[in-house]
């Protein structure tokens, strides 16, 4: 098997969109600002890409269903590069970015251009929740008044079962990434909610599926991000060139009967096999965008990625580690909860983010001496698993 | 770059299904089924897949919009295990199955299962006319009485302008096709339409969308396909192996004004790129499995392919070069066209059919001395365009 660690495959440049709704975009315009922002980033010229990765879910919520090319309206000059749809739901945009890695290691290019992109808030609320709900096995094609977020209350509601009441520390969650995202400029979501807000049901935070209120949950956003991905840095790029120090992903079965509600099983598979190939604990990470479409994950994924104990999770936020100045800064970037969840665009964000501390050009979001971080990023209720080890190279 | 002739990635095993109106089937019991029968092909357990590659198009045909674990139903020793649908339109099958080749050059892989496969007929008519028509960036969204039909009856049009009207080549084309069928076991439709049924407009025959005729145009189908994709041959394996010789992909834009209807000049692309890759010539393949949607398409791509000069297409077929007892059978299966055309599952069906000819198992399809053939799948009006090259082993 091939040893990542002895490759060099760095994330050269980058592109991202405001997330939010945004009314004058359309999936091609998102597609092809992105993709020339992460190009003028690397410094190539359009001529320059082997390949292009799309991450989008789509799932009805766009009339295309073949956008795959949507990026070669970037320049007369992409005609025959090859362009590929990669989807695994909510993780579309890091299968997308795994895809082009796997290029990068395959040696069918050199440079490829990964583009995650959804938009959502052009539809009705139906079919973006049709859309949604069409990421899940039992869900697909029913109707639900709850949606996505009845899905992740059951995971609540069986953490609450199991391990006591999580209504404060959700709220607390949601109260950090909201701090969080005041500091990201891409943010859907600049709203300083403080955490008796979170914590409390109000006219202005119902409950959206219980115990979930509207904080709880990731807005329906549009938006994109792009990365240039390259074999070596590249002598022409913008920006300090970022490692790719292992990639990792590992399925779970559909069907919820299968699954343990609370434990999220082939996340932490994902996560342990991209540490064990980076050759990293826990401890040498700096810090984690993690895949936070609703409070509750995020509360599960600090036991999952080992930071407390099964039913603990609760003590990562309350000790103060998971903050911007803890001892690992989880979604410093506001998260999907804070900073929108364009479903495709979201894991192609989540690494350009992390590109973003590790080059040291995180703005308001710079944690400092940010060396290694990682990236975990999720379609359906744990099912697709993307996890990615970055590191500083500069 | 990585030359694949210095690697030696197999087809190790496949699974075909019957293609039609599977009313008992779902699209988790045809992934299943077929993903069985590629590994007891290839001799495999479950416990030995080490990536799971879906290609499916969907667009709104069937409910599940996350298809890419479907896959993992097959045993639970699937737990984990990487799946991840690959997206582009009808060429989704092929993209699927490249990125598994590409698994393996990279070393991510020893052994992988490519599925394509995709559940039409369950959907009301309109379904899947809008689902079909996702695929154009013109129509996608809007309401068209021809569908795809439509777009291609614009390409014999745009052909027939140029050269001469064309209803009698694309007949012959489509009797051919019907006899090739009568010989394949799991093709869509057995029945043996002759050349004058054909080229005649007639009550079982009517205008699709002028010039193309029912007979000229591929059937909506059920079905699916399978590949075990292995770095080297099984010992394992129930099958003689067949060497991928070469892959190539290259992608056209989608608006249709910045394309020459009639050149298909992406395909063009692949062709030559999937060609050189091989260090073949057109007279080293023994036969070709081209993406017929409608005749129109393969009368074209004889052309692109270099059997006939631009609008002499009909001399390739004329001359009796393409018949299976010609100097380069096209579609001996029967093509999209009679075999019926599964989106998804149409690539990795017609690398199924070429490997069953190069390891000598095609049964009344057989051509004698088959040692080297190649696969054409496009999505699109030729906008995704795949080619591979494959070679007998044995």
């Amino acid at each position: 098997m091939t040893d990542i660690r002895e490759q060099d495959v760095v994330i050269a440049g980058w592109g991202h969109s405001r997330f939010g709704k945004l009314t004058e975009e359309t999936l091609e315009s998102l597609v092809v600002d992105v993709g020339r922002g992460a190009l003028e980033s690397a410094g190539l010229e359009p001529r320059d890409v082997d390949a292009v990765f799309l991450g989008h879910f789509n799932s009805g919520m766009w009339p295309l269903g073949f956008a795959s090319s949507l990026a070669l309206q970037l320049s007369p000059d992409l005609f025959g590069v090859p362009a590929t749809r990669v989807e695994n739901a909510c993780a579309s945009g890091s299968a997308a970015l795994h895809q082009g890695i796997t290029a990068i290691l395959a040696g069918t290019a050199e440079r490829v251009l990964v583009i995650g992109a959804e938009k959502m808030t052009h539809a009705p609320a139906e079919v973006v929740g049709a859309g949604l709900l069409g990421a899940d096995y039992e869900s697909a094609g029913r109707h639900s008044v709850t949606g996505f977020a009845g899905l992740f209350a059951r995971v609540a509601l069986a953490y609450e079962e199991r391990y006591g009441p999580v209504g404060d520390v959700l709220g607390s969650i949601a109260a950090k990434s909201h701090r969080n995202a005041m500091k990201n400029p891409y943010a859907h979501l600049h709203k300083e909610f403080d955490e008796e807000f979170c914590r409390s049901v109000s006219e202005r935070n119902p409950m959206v599926a219980a115990p979930l209120r509207r904080t709880d949950c990731s807005p329906v956003s549009d938006g994109a991000a792009a990365v240039v991905l390259s074999r070596g840095a590249l002598a022409t790029a913008t920006v300090d060139p970022v490692r790719i120090a292992s990639f990792a992903q590992a399925n779970d079965f559909l069907p919820q009967d299968s699954r343990d509600p609370v434990a999220f099983a082939a996340a932490e598979l994902a996560w342990q096999r991209a540490l064990t190939s980076a050759g990293a604990a826990l401890d040498d990470l700096d810090f984690v965008e993690l895949h936070d479409c609703f409070t509750i994950a995020e509360l599960v994924m600090y036991e999952v990625i080992g930071l407390a104990e099964p039913g603990k999770g609760r003590l990562a936020l309350e000790e103060g580690l998971v903050g911007p100045d803890g001892r690992l800064p989880i979604n410093v970037s506001g998260g999907l909860k804070s900073k929108g969840h364009p479903v495709g665009a979201t894991g192609v964000s989540q690494h350009v983010l992390a590109a973003m501390q590790l080059s040291g050009v995180a703005g308001a979001m710079q944690l400092s001496g940010a060396r290694r971080g990682a990236v975990h990023n999720m379609g359906g209720l744990a099912v697709a698993n993307h996890v990615t080890v970055l590191e500083a190279t500069v």
